[in-house]
């Protein structure tokens, strides 16, 4: 059937004539060269005629299969652009541009025959590529032992990481030198039982990194759909990183079937770090929305009974005097409660109270349905039933109340990792919340997944997630999925995913603390994926004050805590306080009941990764801003101008500030709070503290309205 | 709290003074002795004062405790009795007695204080044991590393084994002494690339025994419910089995939550091979029904698109030129079939004729349903849907027409061991068969489980399959569920389990062949836990004259084929072969079609593990019997008497014998049929050719209706 002269003649025309291919961005800021040498897939990329990615060569270990790393050649090679704007369901935007040069190179190992192609979209901010598997006899169904990505840098860059692990992303960042991640990975362990790096050199994305010569450059993954999460694992001596898929129980990295794609590997590159913030390449690179009405879909702020057990002053448990529950069983009705259960009706109408009179749609509550007794760290598997209250709740009752106040329940369901009786249970699980007038769920999934030796962030467990977001949307079931896999951009796709966790929250401030510049690091880290629910809003530091046996302290101060309302952008935003907290200072809490969760677009004013950040955002549906500032350690001056405000309107800037005095050790609760006028022409010189920050909220307001107030 | 001197009072009441205890069955023939021994827990069985276990150990390895195995004391001790007769749904026996005396036993682990209950039950024909945990504060969540259970054989007993394995019971039986198991192991594994034995001297259950002075025995467990699957290693220096649980991914053995209890281990002894097919402790052991409706639950006989499949006449896939299925995605009408396919609608209705021409109730069609392209060997996760016909599978049509001739189609569920996507399908699927008339599914788990690293009789898995069954009794669904862990009486508290495959079944003769005796060890082994869906009724043991391609031999004779009706007990027989091969013998195949699948009684007339079987069996609600007989290698004379019949009756048997030149080899469709009166006092000294065998059904008649046929 083939025909041995027609193929010499494709190789002569397709291969040997194209065996280097360059394309530009569109700004023709960046440029991808991809070439054979050696019969290795090379590609390398330039930023302004800076090395970004030194040439680095692409390619698949296959199970029971030669490697498909070489003796290549380029049977084909097609390029094409984009020019786009689609619409946000939710997001830092109404509007997002997708514009790109794409080459599109097709490979074929001459001695297997089998073709594997590589398709590259470069941008004005960075570079995505992936894999593609065309059906073919030899490699219809395979086995990846792994992904031979190289990732060359062209020097020995400052790195902000953490190590690299497949069951947690729960770090504190570490920055150093890429050569001295090896020296370091011992100290990047926090005090999280659960940590344990795959490799001194291993590090997760997405990874934030800065040159010596100001390139800010980011390397995650787009649209991780039904394949292994990319860890990446550094050759130190080269300043290489590769590929390092995270494997199943046997060591297996991923069952593909063609005709198939990888995710995108991502490369946002800038010699201003505030671009990298700015950069939609990881939603551009996914999907669009799979969902036709997403009228449903409506960001939200909510309050929660959780602050109260983080802390250790309630608890989840119903009971201290069940060792070992049995769902269906157990009889709640004959054991003694522990009198700290904090999911107990009248506590839960107290935040529906305050949650009503401050303006919050949603109250979450964890700890309501029974079985938390033995939930954690028994690889239990029928853990949870999702659907029976603890006695002390009144789940009808709540629901009533809830409703006649305006506020919507939000529901949560610890899994404890028990993912098969998870989805034995999701149907029912989203149909009782349906039955009971709960729109989002905030789902768990702490501890060792079960089956054991499973993990994850394995292909199997990212499949789970996906599911799980999937047939929520089938109930039209907003989903914010806590020790899930970090986000990759999927939430285009499924706008349902409104946050995820996926890396250190405000919950280890109640285990000890984050590092002060935290938040800092996380908008070029873990946001580039998308939307955190980091749970903001803490305004009492001294944790012991909540509790007594717990001496953590929260490392930030109270207007830091404002400013993550806009600094870490997510359609669900939290005040994870207790309601008689933010009654110490409303004045404060103020700006948590005006901060909106939705916006037309964002500006970033500053930005440097692990030390400052300053943004700005305009509400949808108004013309009022919000500014956000958060800092490092140092404490620092930010310098902003207003000139994104439009000339003919009037506004009121009320400034939430670290007092003089602040610091977040020694006096978080230090802050000012002012009323100026401000207009295109104003600039502020704000001082932030050590941990510190600032929250500006940037009212329209008629000529009336500003009478007696003063210009900035 | 703890008052040492009471502690001390009872440690001499209850410690001291019962560290030795002896129970008998209620026949006295059988003597249980359980004492301590140097701090070990040791029982012993005798039967008729020969020893059936030499004293034996017991306990368990708990991962991250002290071994729960030694030091112990007894602390409490209880005996009751119970003699009870219950009611069947389906079975050999329309009621079953369960009569035994009790022995409860609380032992401590003097250093750690452990408590584990064992509980002995001692009936006429055997014991059966369990391990009960109570709730305390060391033991309310624990993982076992292996369970420490002895079985010390008095010698070096012949066994019919099959080698252990954690992915299939589809072995040949191998006969020998313990001492040549491990010089025998790599010969017992034959062609079927799943076998892996995990120790050379490890063997599965049930396990059957015979002593050299005439004892038999029979090793298995009963009521395994969210337990590893016990196997059993062999220390051959001192013919000691210690059981061997089934491992998960991770090598751990079982997650327990107290209280709970392990599955009960037995041990069935007689010194008649008959007592131990008679024997009914394996069901006595489970719990009764759980389901309180049974009505829709029916014994039945089917036929099947299936043979043709299994020979290579036809296939399960449509076509052959799809390498690589995305259910929801490939468009089967734009390929080209492969006009092999055995689920064709024609094909299928010509199956519905034969079945309403012979009375058979049901029609069981492989290769319905979308996604055969690809099924097996590639981990593939959606690999069904379960809900979608091929495009020549007219499923209305059949449905409708199989309801106008009186017929019930037979659902097939293959999951290709993705037990993911089945539970995630499971619902729905279930939900179709309802729609569409189908009250039986026959699920299947070929290939290595999803995830990768568990297996097919972990804890985890075994799970699985109690869950499928349990929706299904749910929808009111029967389920015979091949590939799945071998029964262990769970189908007498889940009746709509009404068979298993779970061993090496009649399509192996189409893969080569069967052992010529294995019809007449299964009985002793596979069957003692629960009814095995055989598959029998193969005429045509040429399988070339079926698939040129195809040189596998049926090794049994044409009336062999019949006696398995009759002693391969079942609620659910297939007919196995093509109509075709039923046209050609229709006066044999009337035995099929008169024998029933629900029984009154049944006797065990002649018995001989591996060598022959006769079993007499009472039609439920008819004075009709039948009788079949089969043999192994060896030709043999079978002499039964009638003694069983009702003398006030008149009864014409029919016997389907071998020919006077049959052999299973050369002539196995030389068969004689011939009509006889018979009542108690007939005798019959009937010919059995080698692998050969004969059915008898007994009718009762009218007077009239003996005109003209001579006494036997």
């Amino acid at each position: 059937m083939k025909n041995p002269l027609l193929s010499f003649i494709l190789f002569l025309a397709f291969g040997l004539m194209v065996q280097a291919q360059t394309i530009q961005s569109p700004n023709g800021n960046l440029s991808l060269t991809f070439e054979i040498v050696e019969g290795k897939a090379i590609y390398s990329l330039d930023y302004k005629d800076k090395a970004v990615i030194k040439p680095s060569s692409l390619g698949f270990e296959i199970k029971n299969q030669e490697k498909l790393d070489g003796d290549f050649t380029i049977v084909a090679s097609e390029q094409d652009q984009k020019d786009e704007t689609w619409s946000t369901v939710w997001g830092e935007e109404t509007e997002i541009r997708n514009h790109y040069n794409e080459l599109l190179v097709t490979l074929q190992q001459n001695s297997t025959e089998r073709q594997l192609k590589v398709r590259f979209r470069l941008f004005d901010d960075g570079l995505g590529f992936r894999y593609e598997f065309p059906l073919q006899e030899k490699m219809a169904h395979f086995v990846i032992k792994e992904e031979l990505t190289q990732f060359a840098m062209a020097g020995d860059h400052t790195a902000f990481w953490i190590p690299g692990d497949y069951e947690t992303q729960e770090y504190d960042y570490t920055e150093s030198k890429l050569s001295e991640i090896r020296g370091l990975m011992e100290k990047a362990i926090t005090g999280n039982l659960s940590q344990e790096p795959f490799s001194v050199t291993g590090v997760q994305t997405s990874l934030m990194l800065k040159t010596d010569d100001g390139l800010y450059i980011n390397l995650h993954e787009a649209a991780l759909i039904d394949y292994a999460t990319m860890h990446l694992n550094l050759d130190d001596e080269n300043f290489t990183f590769q590929s390092w898929l995270n494997p199943d129980a046997i060591g297996d990295k991923g069952y593909l079937q063609a005709p198939s794609t990888s995710p995108w590997r991502t490369i946002i590159v800038s010699d201003d770090a505030r671009d990298i913030l700015a950069s939609r390449i990881t939603y551009n690179l996914n999907e669009p929305s799979k969902i036709e009405d997403t009228s449903w879909i409506k960001p939200m702020k909510y309050i929660g009974v959780w602050w109260e057990m983080i802390t250790g002053k309630s608890s989840w448990a119903y009971t201290d005097e069940l060792p070992a529950v049995q769902l269906g069983k157990t009889d709640y009705s004959e054991v003694k409660p522990n009198g700290i259960h904090g999911a107990n009706t009248e506590n839960v109408k107290r935040y529906i109270d305050f949650a009503a009179e401050h303006g919050f749609r949603g109250v979450l509550v964890e700890g309501w349905n029974i079985g938390w007794e033995d939930w954690f760290g028994n690889s239990k598997d029928y853990v949870f039933d999702f659907v029976t209250p603890y006695p002390d709740f009144d789940l009808e009752g709540i629901r009533d109340y809830a409703k006649s106040k305006g506020v919507e329940m939000v529901m949560h369901h610890e899994t404890s990792s028990s993912v098969r009786n998870y989805e034995r249970h999701m149907d029912k699980a989203y149909q009782f919340m349906k039955d009971h007038g709960y729109n989002s769920v905030k789902s768990g999934y702490v501890g060792d997944i079960l089956p054991r030796g499973e993990n994850h962030y394995s292909q199997w467990i990212v499949n789970h997630y996906q599911y799980a977001v999937e047939k929520a949307a089938e109930y039209k079931i907003m989903v914010n999925a806590h020790e899930a896999v970090r986000p990759t951009g999927v939430a285009r796709t499924w706008p349902n995913l409104i946050a995820n966790e996926s890396a250190r929250g405000t919950e280890f401030q109640a285990f000890g603390g984050n590092k002060p510049n935290h938040v800092t690091v996380l908008p070029f880290t873990r946001l580039i994926g998308g939307p955190m629910d980091y749970t903001p809003g803490v305004f009492e530091m001294d944790i012991s004050k909540i509790n007594p046996d717990n001496n953590s302290w929260v490392n930030s101060t109270l207007t830091n805590q404002l400013a993550l309302y806009v600094t870490m952008y997510s359609p669900l935003q939290m005040a994870a306080d207790l309601p008689e907290n933010y009654e110490r200072f409303l004045d404060a809490f103020q700006f948590i009941k005006d901060v909106p969760v939705d916006w037309e677009k964002s500006l970033y004013l500053e930005a440097e990764p692990g030390y400052y950040l300053t943004v700005a955002r305009k509400e949808k549906g108004s013309n009022n801003w919000f500014v956000g500032s958060v800092n490092g350690v140092a404490a620092r001056t930010s310098e902003i101008n207003f000139d994104f405000l439009d000339p003919d309107k009037t506004y009121i800037a009320t400034i939430y500030a670290d007092g003089k005095n602040a610091h977040y050790r020694n006096n978080p609760q230090d802050y000012t709070i002012r009323k100026v006028l401000v207009n295109p022409k104003s600039k502020l010189k704000q001082n932030k503290a050590s941990a510190g920050g600032y929250a500006i909220s940037i009212m329209e307001a008629s000529k009336e309205e500003t009478k007696g107030i003063k210009k900035l």
